[in-house]
């Protein structure tokens, strides 16, 4: 019998480190600096097809496999030279590389956590950086914390240079804790780092003062911290303690998960059915999602975000991360644990990551899958008998964590019983500070904590969504409702609206509209619901938020033009997965992004289409959101549209939950809301 | 000791029947069909001189108590006379009426269950209806089901009369199922009943046919549901069965709820405290609540909402409910179920309602009350120690629901660790339908079922926000991120923005703006944070949604003036709880809503103040909302916003949950997501 990887199955152990040797065998003689390894998923060409023989059970020894490649990513260093940017594709059948580019310096890779400790070390090697950290007298008991940021975007002067910088911090020492939180004691100094050299080249200085002082420092303080307080949050460093009237609340599974697992990464939840992939750019990535065997998506995934920062001072306006692209997410992905990050019966998936040496390593638990309870579902009763029929509504979860630094996001993917597909996104974390002097306010953030200033900043997202209802060929339609006026003829009462349906048939960045309740449908023009005689499709429900507010002459601005538009339509394109290109580290502009993608004014009707819903949140901080802020939430849902016959859900159990228990402790009988147990008067 | 019950504590059995008793002797020699009796809060300056003792534990047997009243709606029958609606405020202390209105026909009172029961006798009996029948021919098997509904905005001609309207279903009996679904059966006959006299005067013959017929009917067909067909949702009565692959999730609570009841309706929960009241009008009503000893909200209710429907076809414009005002929720409010409408342990809240005779009865669980989890609150992980600290977020629920003849509401008041509120609606059951003839289209609604016609509609929520923040002279302040220029003196790289605020210091109406990030506060000017320098305060995220459509030259729209504005913001008035005004029921104008309200152009500025939320649903529906929908949910928010010094919920503990459980019945080790496990082929 033999076997193959389904074409839709992360790299294994085995697979990366093949791609690895192929890769060092064709650079002998130099050393190699591996950064990411992963699969390149095969054309999607190949793969429609062969799931389409997968589906109909036709998969025979005989079928055309699709291409099983790697993608390789990494350094190539030679003596005398600087490091160089390699990019390489790697069949892994024919163990021949198929594709090459040499990157070099036309654009930067995103970070590796190698470079991270690098900054750390030439920190603190560097004479430079120590002669400014000599001027300044941190409170007795406090050491320097370096916390490596990427560069975000560049100024003109520093060329083609792969640039690190620092922010820094003090730490406590005092309490022997190594979670005491640092983040409340930034110290005004940011070193940056030449990433060839390995050599702090500057330290930036940037201004501690208020709204009327310069932009630029007046010389930093000698003691910039001393007015700074702590702000912890690892329990047994809290000053008060923790709340110890909350009992227990558990998730019982008796008879276990309702989802079953396949081929390593088949899930099937009621009539439900996806395979789920891994990889070090986008985190969980879900593909082929069916439902009751028809298909719903080819392929969804989270595909950038952006954070840029308001402040307007020096070197502020480079504060803006890309998170996926910069941040390289396989490095900054959690290992998550039992009973913390979710409750109930629980499966976890461990990621397959590189090492610099190219090894593949297992990352253990970088995503859970677990059932929940999300309240009522549909409920109806029938006032003439009291008949009550309640189902609940219960949804399936895939959900990663990253940490950025100081700062998480939770991603969720939720699929629930009524055919409906939800990806959350929560903010959670330490908010990025900087240092400002007792005293002083500035209108570009929040003093959160004495001395320390969270600047507003805005987080943009874009979540992927490549449709494929009851097939690949779909249109985007936007629909609206819109009033009318009151007419004798056609709206007599002054009641009636119209409701407008545009098709999109031209690759675009579309905004969102709430007050004309304008929706989006990804439609399968072939086909109608045989009931209501529309066509099917389902619903793209993407929350209005404010977009991208960087001036469009701004570097902010041209690195995240996606961030621009709340809904993108494009043509499918083989890799074409990142809204804000493939190279987003220390970028000057989006290049290969959704703006580019648009710009191709491609067919989109009746096409095979990629939705790209982009949201955020324009975060003005408050006073609770430190030391770590509690989750802001937001999320995208897809919901069926005239695509099924009635309520899937419809066939829910509404059973009883018999652990439910009355609440019977405090009183002993049921109450009613009057006042016959009246207040006690002296 | 002297007991007294609790100026903020609805009314019980026995205050409920000594009101009756006092307007009975008031009226003597007359029937009285009692409507509702209901606690008449006392004022609030009364209150509010009470609570500021109560807090300080100063209440003694010299306390001035506020007083206790009771408010007893009903109909005076006198013989030769149309009935006639009257209103009355009961001291219940003296036994003295201090206030009598004879409303009579000057506004409509809401509906009582009596009405509708006389209704559905009034169309059994009429010959004019029976004539109408007589043309129609049911299927076999089938029975006429009349379905009462208020009649809406009425037509001129109707003048003052109280009108009802029965929507005609056919009934397959032959399965015997007295649960078996009518609402796919609509017949094309609305009966139009008189209801001082109970006479049918008019049978309304709504037209059937598509875009391009007349809007009225061209004669009702002999066979008008010959070509509809079941709808069930039953489980018994499911032609597939119900799902087998869902196994049971259990919340369990071993120690117990961690919330605690005392003096009838005083909730406790961690670090919230808060009073819990039923009345007929607006369901659970929550009072002065309090986080930490901190006042948040003096009270917090939902006060109306409004359906009205998009078909412009007579007599559809007078399709529009007021869910609160005419429905008189005391009615509608379902009695829940242990283990069915909320897991875990749940407290359950009777009420009392009033009978036609004027008892005082209790209806079952009408509130209840539990916990819930609802994932990750804050989470961070120190990357260099790899130390997580994850805190969940548990959530305290309050929910009622409601049932309108065909149609749900579920509304949920959530509190949450990081002292947050949320007020959700979800909107579930039967889509009202109407007759289509086979073959036919219009765009105003949705063919669900053939034959059945579900239309266009909006829904409206109203929540009343009566807030409190560390007392009661607040401030609501508009706050917008707004682009700025790039500029080489104030924003040279063109990445800052501005935060402007605005004080809204006139009562008036407001609308959202998501692009601009608009975002309200509820704000104390006398008093500042103590680290970020700002006002404390609240802030109140409430959804962008669409508004009111109909044009405002309509009856739907002059009733409901309110779903013009998303937030509204006036200075509190005694008694003014209701948006579209006391009486909704056949109103043609809203009278003593938000409208007039805000149009006392009262000081907004360091007041007394009250907000009001409207946010809704444009609803054309899907096949999938056949035949019960699943849930449309929505939720404004309330969140802190510099009234703490830091996250209010930091001291939550991050405990691991000991009953979660590894799944391992189908996988016998932690998957690795490659391809290893490769598909078989044969």
């Amino acid at each position: 019998m033999d076997t193959h990887p389904h074409p839709l199955s992360a790299l294994s152990l085995d697979e990366t480190n093949q791609a690895r040797d192929v890769v060092r065998s064709l650079h002998n003689g130099c050393v190699l600096d591996f950064r990411q390894i992963f699969l390149l998923e095969p054309p999607k060409s190949e793969v429609v097809d062969f799931l389409e023989l997968e589906h109909a059970g036709k998969v025979t020894s005989s079928t055309p496999w699709p291409a099983r490649m790697a993608h390789v990513r990494y350094d190539v260093l030679e003596p005398g030279k600087a490091p160089a940017y390699h990019e390489s594709d790697i069949d892994l059948r024919t163990s021949k590389r198929i594709k090459h580019e040499i990157v070099a310096t036309k654009h930067q890779p995103g970070l590796t956590i190698f470079e991270f400790e690098k900054l750390v070390q030439a920190v603190n090697k560097s004479p430079l950086f120590q002669e400014k950290m000599k001027k300044i007298k941190l409170p007795e008991g406090f050491e320097l914390v370096v916390e490596p940021w990427p560069y975000g975007g560049p100024d003109d002067a520093d060329g083609h240079t792969r640039l690190f910088q620092g922010l820094c911090f003090g730490r406590d020492k005092r309490s022997g804790n190594a979670d005491s939180n640092f983040y409340p004691y930034p110290i005004p100094l940011i070193p940056i780092m030449d990433a060839r050299t390995g050599e702090i080249i500057r330290v930036d200085e940037p201004a501690t003062g208020g709204v009327n002082d310069p932009y630029t420092s007046q010389g930093t303080a000698e003691q910039p911290i001393d007015h700074c307080l702590p702000g912890e949050y690892v329990p047994e460093l809290l000053a008060n303690g923790l709340r110890k009237d909350l009992k227990p609340l558990e998730v019982h599974q008796p008879e276990g998960a309702s989802f079953t697992i396949s081929q390593g990464n088949v899930v099937e939840w009621q009539k439900w059915r996806m395979r789920l992939t891994f990889n070090p750019r986008e985190g969980a990535v879900l593909h082929d999602i069916r439902y009751d065997g028809r298909s719903v998506c080819y392929r969804l995934s989270m595909s950038e975000m952006t954070v840029p920062y308001a402040d307007p001072r020096y070197p502020f306006q480079r504060k803006q991360a890309f998170d996926f692209g910069d941040g390289s997410l396989g490095n900054t992905v959690n290992n998550l644990e039992l009973g913390c990050d979710c409750l109930g019966v629980i499966k976890y998936f461990d990621g397959v990551l590189t090492d610099a040496d190219g090894s593949a390593v297992v990352t253990k638990n970088v995503i859970c899958l677990h059932e929940q309870d999300n309240g009522i579902n549909w409920k109806h009763t029938n006032w003439r008998t009291n008949r009550a029929v309640v189902a609940r509504r219960r949804e399936l979860v895939f959900q990663f964590i990253i940490t950025l630094a100081n700062y998480e996001y939770i991603f969720a993917f939720k699929f629930d019983q009524a055919a409906g597909i939800t990806m959350e996104a929560r903010a959670t974390g330490i908010v990025s500070v900087v240092n400002i002097d007792a005293g002083k306010k500035v209108p570009w953030g929040t003093i959160v904590s004495p001395g320390a200033l969270a600047q507003n900043h805005q987080h943009i997202f874009c979540l992927r969504i490549d449709p494929a209802v009851d097939g690949h060929k779909n249109t985007l339609v936007q629909e609206e409702s819109l009033p009318l006026r009151r007419d004798k003829d056609t709206n007599p009462y002054g009641n009636a609206y119209e409701v407008r349906k545009t098709i999109i048939s031209t690759s675009t960045g579309l905004d969102l509209n709430p007050f004309t309740n304008r929706v989006f449908k990804v439609q399968n023009h072939s086909k109608r619901n045989p009931i209501s005689g529309n066509y099917i499709g389902y619903k793209v429900v993407t929350p209005a938020t404010q977009m991208l507010l960087a001036d469009e002459h701004s570097i902010q601005y041209n690195r995240a033009r996606f961030a621009k538009h709340g809904l993108w339509v494009t043509k499918h394109k083989d890799d074409e997965h990142y809204a804000a290109g493939r190279y987003t580290f220390q970028s000057r502009h989006e290049v290969g992004g959704l703006f580019d993608a648009a710009a191709r004014k491609d067919n989109t009707k009746d096409e095979d289409i990629v939705l790209w819903s982009v949201f955020g949140l324009t975060h003005n901080p408050r006073v609770e959101d430190w030391p770590v802020m509690p989750v802001e939430m937001m999320s995208v849902h897809m919901i069926p549209q005239d695509f099924f016959t009635e309520n899937p859900s419809i066939d829910v159990p509404s059973k009883k939950d018999n652990a439910s228990r009355y609440e019977s402790d405090c009183c002993k009988q049921q109450e009613i809301l009057r006042g016959v147990e009246s207040m006690g008067v002296k």
